[in-house]
């Protein structure tokens, strides 16, 4: 088991939107990732600015109760239509807004880089992401979808953005699994 | 003069943009306007979050100094580089973001509204508008572009969104003008 030089950190992964904003928490204690916690953010309904305030406050809510030191955020899909990429940049904003009001500095990821970092392939599909980040968190069930790519965009920080990292940490969470009598061996 | 049935109102303007946001604070009464303050918070470096949070602190610093208690904020243009939207779209959110942040409810307007508003046309040129804010608060020189375009905005929102009456507001400035033996009367 290789050990990592990194700090311990409790790292906020957000997956932006403007009816679902999805979030992950998970620590990192040398090459170990642990879950704390995940959900998400709903603003369905409201005149724009009032769905922004909701995911403004909704992310200030999960940095205060989770005190992360550190956050990752994906680089939304740029949509074909010009309305809705709008629409979904002033969510992503307002997202940021939550971490950046709170004095969290922000890295960015791609999906590119968050399903290298996670999958260790960049055209992985969904399920494969989701596969993985249960399988790197020991989750016991399956998080909701957005929880889980904001959980994705949270390993991809722990583990640097490197791809290959994030299966040096499997491979120790899976001797884990092994010692604990996981079922989540592979 | 008409008096408008209106309650004495100080409305902030925001014209966002990632690298200049304008703002412009008037006030008004009955169916009077004034200027109280116009400017540009300048977010031209840094990280996209960095800048963000630049835009976020900025117009909750305008909110703090001039405590309006309505806001206002343009419609942005759709650029036809999705990649620009998105910029844009995130600047815009953050924009509100400082608005919402300090309880303000937030009113939208196109550019075609806030022109139809403050010159009566809807595709007026930018000078026309910068003409018409010039001489609607009654300004001795010319206030920058962007701070220009927010101060419209607000003036926009002033009237109600209402086309024609920022003309009979204006009527009421020359008026106004008249007495006080201003040049500004065309």
């Amino acid at each position: 088991m290789t050990s990592l030089s990194l700090p311990p950190s409790r790292i906020l992964g957000i997956d932006p939107g403007l009816r679902v904003t999805g979030f992950g928490v998970i620590e990192r204690v040398g090459n170990k990732l642990a879950y704390i916690a995940s959900g998400c953010i709903r603003s369905p309904d409201g005149t724009l600015p009032e769905r922004l305030k909701v995911i403004l406050h909704g992310v200030q809510e999960v940095v205060d109760t989770y005190q992360p030191n550190e956050a990752a955020v994906e680089i939304v899909f740029v949509n074909v239509n010009p309305q809705s990429t709008l629409l979904l940049g002033q969510a992503r904003g307002a997202a940021i807004c939550g971490l950046v009001s709170r004095d969290l500095s922000v890295m960015e990821y791609t999906a590119l880089q968050v399903k290298q970092a996670v999958v260790g392939y960049g055209k992985a599909n969904k399920e494969q992401v989701q596969h993985m980040v249960k399988r790197l968190l020991q989750l016991a069930g399956d998080p909701q979808a957005d929880a889980a790519d904001a959980l994705a965009c949270a390993i991809a920080h722990a583990n640097g953005g490197a791809a290959g990292t994030a299966l040096s940490a499997l491979s120790a969470a899976s001797t884990r699994g092994k010692k604990r009598g996981s079922r989540l061996v592979g």
